[in-house]
């Protein structure tokens, strides 16, 4: 070996020498039906014919986009943040070189801001976790991915999720190849029974159910919340069931009142709940920074014991390595400016998302008020609700919503695995000014009647 | 889903029972062997080892840690970088409301540098790409993971790794239960020709070779390069067998000469080329930023085409949603303020690496050079060496090496599947000074001396 360079071999000869021209080469062609099936992903199929028709049809007023208002965003946060999650690295003894470091160079794959997300759910959750329980990751989105992954080791482990579920877990379950068993949600919300029932079934088929998925608070798309008595039900339930819940709360913030709505990890005495949490909507979306706490003890042959948030490092380690220090800079400053109380910081946005939510309540009362035939729920914060509508919502239906109405919703029917919420749309109020949502509502109304008469 | 662990059966009836105290109710204990096969990577093992070795040890010049050089790294950068990228978008016709959105909004799931990216590879590596083939990803890592889901459907489909291999693809590959069939490499580089053989023998066996994971340039852990006409053989030899091959390039910069190294993706005429790129060496691992070129196209049932790339941004939108717009700004804002070229950029970064690489050949040469029974290779560039040493170089006589001799590195068997590499290490010169690297290998003389003897 010593001399290393290599020479050229034999098989040089046998290649094919590429051709004068080389645009005129066979050009690659794969058969989409030979990729992976998530590739097909019907939520991205969705989501592109949403795109199409708002793009085809500028002028309509989009009660389908659920992303945050956009006008919270300004770049100087960045800086702010950065300069005082570095301070604060340094006012823990870090020099300036060291702080340069925990920045730009590899670091620890959990994180480097799970102690400020800890002390943050102690303050706005009462959640009490160690700072080793908590996984900081990519976003909420690759939360659920390493999860599902270690959970789900075999092709019989399935994870239940209540239904109509957010496309996203769906979606990080397909990348897996991990089933998503329904678990029917009644129109005023999840009945743990139906937990126990579906958990059940699914153990009778020699199945084995590792989690249970579900959104607390204001869910997405039902906008739906689960009283505090449910909570501690269904928490009762995955005791009986030996189901890990998959808690997701994106929207806890945004309730329409001050009422306390304690999440489901915090109600947890025995580490039943795996959180997963999200910045994108209290901090913003672009530090794509989200986070899991799992708290769970773990114990190998040897009888040796760590938390399932130290083990699950591993497959975070093959997914993303670790979570850019520079985007956790970001919501680590967020953070400690905000004396670790993301509740406190998002006063103004929680306004302007409980003012929307309102302004489209109102909206859809003063419009379908008087009409026996139209029926919609009333959430009790966030960013959605759903109206049943008296005719199929489908995407025919929407494009001519869009073209002949000048509103944009969602068919409900995109967050069911199978059949499901056929003559249903969600709306969205989050990403509005008040007047467009009342405009909004005012051409849906029109729609509607066209459609029920 | 193939190659889950075995999941045990009746777990309900072995759960403890929470007691009535919820302080000292029964931890919710899961056993780590039902967890999935990837929570327990080999890899990570391997590193913890490593890193619990050099703690234990912190005396001990590590000659194991493979991270860029520390000097490089000001965290003012980022915001410079920062300001370059918006001042950029407001260059290109957006407002201080819009760049402000790009940074901190949702945005396009294959990310918005994916046009400076492409000037990079035509400045660069001569590269010639439409920018809607880039996709931005969370480093080079989730780049694989993609790469990896996209190609492989369904069980049979596998994927063929040049080996020794880097531990971060076939730890990617075990995450998604795909199966990696080593291709030995010779101590004089890959040969084509063993391409084509294993190739065969999984077609033989009733599988689909999908993909070929190659490092053309100064391979982690072997240190070799492939020749200019090996990279057209193994195009040739790509082609004939119907294989994509995944090209990784790292370290592409780090010559120890300026000799034009042409990627594979730049010698490809026919789309056989998946470039999987890092600007973890080039900008700093902070930033979590890396990308894959995929301009294959893709034609569906109904004979509609789109460019690969574009196919697999549901994969991408399922496992982090989009990658950090302002991660990628940091990147973006070091690429124009750089003239897109990162070779330029990395002036003083490949200095600084072909000194080490030079240090540590010479101090190699001077320790070992009157020994014939102790070889070596000699790479042209990159960070890493591979020693043949003539005894077991396994975990315990590398806890002896930190203890008794000061000095870490690398089993080489840490990067085979099966057997092999039992006696060789892999030695790294990136993170360290000339001096200590100087003394690393003299102690490492001194152990392989009286092991020799």
């Amino acid at each position: 070996m010593t001399g290393g360079a290599v020479t050229a071999m034999g098989v040089a000869a046998t290649m094919t020498e590429p051709s004068a021209e080389p645009s005129a080469a066979g050009t690659k062609t794969l058969r989409r039906e030979d990729l992976h099936v998530s590739v097909s992903d019907p939520a991205a199929a969705s989501m592109n014919f949403l795109n199409e028709v708002a793009a085809r049809f500028p002028d309509a007023v989009s009660l389908a986009a659920g992303r945050p208002y956009d006008g919270f965003y300004t770049a100087g946060d960045v800086d702010r943040f950065l300069a005082v999650f570095r301070e604060h690295l340094i006012g823990r003894g870090q020099s300036e070189a060291q702080a340069d470091r925990t920045l730009l160079q590899y670091g620890r794959t959990n994180g480097v801001i799970g102690d400020l997300i800890a002390r943050m759910l102690a303050a706005d959750e009462g959640v009490d976790v160690p700072p080793e329980a908590v996984m900081v990751t990519a976003g909420c989105q690759e939360a659920m991915v390493i999860a599902l992954r270690g959970l789900c080791a075999g092709p019989d482990d399935v994870v239940l999720a209540v239904e109509p579920c957010y496309v996203g877990f769906t979606g990080a379950a397909r990348i897996l190849g991990i089933d998503v068993v329904p678990v029917p949600e009644a129109a005023d919300g999840l009945d743990p029974e139906t937990v126990l029932r579906v958990a059940q079934q699914v153990r009778a088929s020699g199945r084995h159910p590792r989690g249970l998925y579900v959104v607390p608070n204001f869910a997405n798309p039902s906008g739906l919340s689960m009283p505090v008595p449910v909570r501690r039900s269904l928490l009762a339930a995955a005791r009986e069931a030996d189901l890990l819940i998959l808690e997701d709360d994106p929207y806890g913030l945004f309730g329409l009142d001050d009422e306390p709505r304690p999440t489901l990890k915090a109600l947890d005495t025995d580490q039943s709940v795996i959180y997963l949490g999200s910045f994108a909507k209290s901090v913003f979306p672009g530090a794509r920074v989200g986070f899991l706490v799992a708290d769970q003890a773990v114990e190998d042959a040897a009888g040796r014991r760590s938390l399932l948030a130290e083990e699950l490092s591993t497959v975070k380690s093959m997914l993303t390595v670790n979570t850019s220090p520079i985007a956790q800079a970001v919501v680590g400053g967020m953070l400690i400016e905000s004396g670790y109380s993301l509740r406190a910081a998002n006063h103004d946005k929680t306004e302007h998302y409980r003012g929307n939510l309102r302004t489209l309540l109102t909206a859809l009362s003063r419009e379908f008020g008087d009409d026996p035939r139209i029926r919609w729920n009333a959430p009790e914060g966030g960013f959605f609700a759903v109206l049943d509508v008296p005719f199929a919502a489908d995407e025919a239906q929407l494009e001519v919503s869009a073209r002949d109405y000048g509103v944009l919703w969602t068919p409900m029917s995109y967050f069911y695995g199978a059949a499901g919420g056929e003559r249903a749309i969600r709306l969205s109020c989050s990403a509005l000014e008040p007047s467009q949502i009342e405009e909004g509502v005012r051409r849906l109304g029109m729609l509607v009647r066209d459609r029920a008469s």
